[in-house]
């Protein structure tokens, strides 16, 4: 590992170089092809053909640099993450997994291997300006329809507006598919919490992205005084809320590896000497097992039912989203090494791209599990160690495919 | 009874007509010194003077009637409520009082009692235009000071301008003080809650105002992603709000007469797949007994602390109000009759008036426990029991004082 550790300490360098590009001055922040984005192309640009990468930019806005291959035809290795952050972001999330690519590829010297390699920079992930994320890899799987071109952002600019500001042809982002050659897609990426840290380790493979499902649960009751309604004559929507979201952690702790979270809770009238007469509780759950997750959300519906009988309210349940987990591919995941297995609880651009072909995550330790914030950071150690373990991946899969 | 049904259906009908005078077509919206106010009071004029009293309007907009008594110098009975509204609100708040006060010197029919009888309508107890309640109370107590003379509504229109907008002069408010003979004040007001309606019961004689304490709850833990944070790992604000507001409302079922409530909740970040980092509930606790009261409180910060404790957050307090009980006088009590003794768990205008002369109150039942909502009610029956439970207490009043 001692090896990796210059290179480490370089790629580290290179994503606070590049948090510098931003749409707010002293913070991170930089949306799907805002204009510090054409920075970040040029930056890399430079590190990829000094790697002797061939470099382009498709229609959705990616950045793809390319390796040859030991003979032609040979099928290709996907690399990559995203370029985009959230507001007043770290510097690793996303960036860290592109910088990774293009090291492994410096690494290899000109080394080729049996199959080619493509290092992408995916232009968005996080959703954040059209309230849509994974823009950039949708578009290497074909799935960016003209529906998600004319979205808008809070200024009215659709996404095919950004992407012929940016210099690109929003007609011609078909293009912007990956090849039918996929040999596999692997990403790099920080843990975003604190399980490695925890249990100090620095690397981790994903088994599965978990799947999600969220709504709202809306307890009704009555709106009554506060004063002159006794206890017992009260129909407090809040007080069955605040029982429900007992419940929903208590379901949590008893199901091994579920999460699940009331993170946002409204009260109608809202007013301190008023009893509540509706109240509005958002539901997240995630687990990598669909089974489990939907089976986990039927029974807190269930027990949301049971305490509005108790209390003489209405509850109902306005389901949101139901998204499967996605699991990663075994071989690939063996190429890795013997590492901590664990669920990624957060969407990844690896969710997306293996709908179109074998995907594998390395996450590297969060230091305090810190991250969509300015003290979101690496340990060069953990970067070594993940640039070792990429270099072992490349070897043992050249071996493999060879 | 029967012998006042056909004055209850006429103090009724009054209560409908007034209701009509409103600053919003369609609705019943009065408050203080607005407009309607004028009409209000020219009805009241009309039926106070055809009853034989003299009506004055004070410089605090109190509308009061006065009858002479069989002597001289005889101290004088205060009988009265309020001709403010809430916004939006029923027919019978407030109004009821002052209806069935003229009401009953019509039954007297020009007979005279041993004390003199002045009815007040007050101003304003609501608190609606300018966020302070009872200015019109107040201003009987002379407790009408130049900081609540110089407060502003919404419209920036301040209580002193109110005053000389509707025609009368701020600076002679201390004119509105009760006189110093003053025997007592009585009060008829609907219940506002569903005790007399559960119990099938007319009336019912206010033994104390309730206390009260107000404030906020404040739990802070950590705002984190809500899918790759484990449960055990967690520091959920919103968790041990959650916890806490169950505590609350078993702390108030376990002490008799005790009221209390979380009416509101503000979550930061708010967002359903943030961890909460915090949560602000909103409580009001009341009680008869303060002392019985303020140790409910200081058992549910407790609480909150055990919680806070329990799962990593912090916890503060901030109080916001701490109003003591206000017992009614027994021997007004006494005059009124043998009812069902209970607490009003809202403030009146006798709250106030109680700080100079002995104060009763009389509740009528409210159908429903509706109030502040157009289809509060009161049945015609009740209101006739109020009336014969109201002349028993002047002729008891005279004979005792006689």
């Amino acid at each position: 590992m001692e090896r990796f550790l210059s290179v480490a300490q370089t790629a580290i360098d290179r994503c606070r170089m590049i948090a510098q590009y931003s749409e707010e001055p002293g913070v991170t922040t930089r949306t799907f092809l805002s204009e510090p984005m054409h920075a970040v192309h040029r930056c890399f640009r430079s590190w990829m053909e000094a790697a002797g990468m061939r470099v382009t930019i498709d229609h959705a806005g990616n950045l793809r640099g390319y390796c040859e291959a030991t003979h032609p035809n040979a099928p290709r290795l996907f690399i990559g993450s995203h370029l985009d952050t959230v507001p007043r972001a770290g510097a690793f999330d996303g960036i860290l997994g592109v910088v990774l690519g293009v090291a492994l590829v410096e690494i290899l010297a000109g080394r080729r291997m049996t199959f080619q390699i493509e290092v992408v920079g995916f232009s968005e992930e996080e959703g954040v300006r059209f309230g849509v994320p994974f823009i950039g890899s949708r578009a290497l799987v074909g799935q960016v329809d003209d529906e998600l071109l004319a979205r808008g952002d809070a200024a009215g600019v659709r996404v095919s507006d950004a992407i012929a500001a940016f210099g690109l042809d929003p007609a011609r982002i078909q293009e912007a598919q990956a090849s039918s050659d996929a040999l596999g897609y692997l990403e790099f990426h920080i843990e975003q919490g604190p399980v490695l840290d925890r249990l100090n380790l620095p690397l981790g493979v994903v088994e599965a992205i978990v799947g999600q499902s969220r709504g709202d649960v809306i307890f009704e009751g009555r709106a009554n005084h506060a004063g002159t309604t006794p206890m017992n004559l009260r129909h407090d929507a809040l007080a069955g809320a605040g029982a429900w979201i007992g419940a929903v952690e208590r379901e949590a702790l008893a199901t091994s590896g579920l999460v699940a979270t009331v993170g946002s809770l409204e009260v109608e009238p809202g007013a301190t000497n008023v009893i509540a007469g509706s109240a509005r509780a958002g539901l997240d759950v995630r687990h990598a097992d669909d089974t489990v997750r939907r089976e986990a959300v039927r029974r807190m519906i269930d027990c949301a039912q049971q305490i509005a009988v108790r209390r003489g309210l209405k509850v109902r349940w306005e389901p949101r989203l139901d998204q499967s987990a996605v699991a990663m591919d075994a071989g690939l995941m063996e190429l890795l090494g013997p590492f901590h297995r664990m669920t990624s609880g957060a969407g990844h651009d690896a969710m997306i791209l293996a709908r179109r072909m074998p995907v594998a995550m390395l996450f590297l330790r969060s230091p305090g599990g810190i991250s969509h914030h300015p003290d979101e950071a690496v340990l060069a150690d953990d970067v070594a160690a993940a640039l070792e373990t990429g270099i072992g991946f490349l070897e043992r899969l050249d071996a493999r495919h060879g």
